[in-house]
């Protein structure tokens, strides 16, 4: 039997809660081994560049990275977000690394083409590099990716930390059962939006689809949806929707996702 | 015989200026592996800080690093200056992976004890994790650390890069015949400050201890040699000054440093 392999990503909302985020690092932190964190950026990089005067680009209502914005992206996620993480983990008695997808060449990926936008410096994922992945982890040490993957010629490049997190998941699923947890504001996918309480604690492929047809699976929750199943259906294992107390051992309120 | 491992440190002036920084990765990457590169911070930090309006602390001539600086450090050293590096590195074929010390734990430090003076949040070495770097230089990674430390308790700091450098391979050198590069701005130890082409090309400790007498170490210098002696007398095979170009093949102008 394959060992089991979490990955956990947590979005900006965790992050910029100070204490939300030591409350989630701790939970992350007595979480079984081996195991692999995600962290998308959240405001600090949009406060960041308002701040230096880089005016956010959006182009038919969808951001785009410029030069600029990139820069601040690189200095935010995979600098002072990426790295007081790790310090914190370190301190919690987790051996953290922290990576962007060009350190060890780990999250291959190429810039987005230009169809009707130009999304500047943004990755679509070509692979990741498991067999680093695989030396990192049975060395004891607990990877930590910002959501920056690189071209292999040279330029970094800002990526969908929930793509990142399950391309991770499926990359590694030929070697570990890997189960993917998405950490998010909500204690998991809702039945009735107006109610967090009203959990939907398991949801299959068949079920699924009647939650698409009742209209119940709201909108903003749709590309996540879609991502999770398109990792099940690429050898992950499981996946896990809910907020941080979800990594507490004694948790039974988030919605877990099967084939 | 144990194995050669080449530890090599670029300051500021070699980071600000892009083509040198180009021409200087391209001799890194050419270099025979294991090997390990230590860069400094420069100019972006301070040009960083200053753009959002944090002025730079002073107490008897001496930079003091608050927590605001710590931030802009962080950001530059660890994200922006470290990441384009090891993109740039990936792309010129060697499998670099950017680190600081609390990566991996990698670089353990204390924060300055106060005396006379406060710093702030400076670190100095208590040890490194040399264990983690020959698991990556096995995995025929190229570590690339940026200046900064970890308390272990949490808090990153700030720290000298030619101390990182010389500490690295200090504590390699149990495994490795470590042998440790000062690429600066000069060609070598220069016996006329005038001429730039006066490059003492060796110096050991009795040729030193002359130098020192008939004042030929300049001031600036003063710090760097101890730095440089500390290492061979603790077991550093070599130690090399020079500039970008000491790391071609067919280079012979620069200064070598044994006991």
């Amino acid at each position: 039997m394959k060992q089991k392999l979490s990955i956990v990503k947590i979005g900006g909302n965790v992050i910029e809660n100070e204490i939300e985020l030591d409350q989630f690092l701790l939970n992350f932190s007595k979480m079984e081994a081996p195991k692999i964190l995600v962290h998308g950026g959240g405001k600090l990089a949009t406060k960041l560049a308002s701040q230096l005067g880089i005016k956010s680009k959006m182009t038919s209502g969808r951001r785009i990275t410029d030069g600029k914005s990139l820069e601040v992206i690189t200095m935010v996620y995979a600098g002072l977000t990426n790295k007081n993480i790790v310090a914190k983990l370190q301190a919690l008695g987790t051996n953290a690394i922290g990576l962007s997808g060009a350190d060890g060449n780990a999250i291959q990926a190429h810039k987005r083409p230009i169809k009707e936008i130009d999304f500047g410096f943004v990755g679509d994922i070509d692979g990741i590099n498991s067999e680093l992945i695989d030396t990192l982890v049975r060395a004891d040490l607990t990877p930590v990716f910002c959501a920056i993957s690189h071209d292999g010629k040279g330029q970094l490049l800002n990526t969908n930390a929930d793509t990142i997190a399950s391309e991770l998941a499926i990359g590694m699923s030929l070697k570990y059962n890997t189960i993917l947890y998405y950490c998010f504001e909500k204690k998991g996918v809702l039945s009735n939006v107006e109610d967090e309480e009203s959990v939907i604690k398991h949801i299959d492929t068949h079920s699924y689809n009647d939650l698409l047809e009742q209209n119940i699976i709201v909108e903003g929750m749709l590309p996540k949806m879609e991502n999770c199943f398109h990792a099940l259906q690429q050898n992950v294992s499981k996946v896990c929707i809910g907020d941080i107390s979800m990594l507490e051992s004694d948790s039974n309120l988030f919605t877990t996702l099967t084939l």
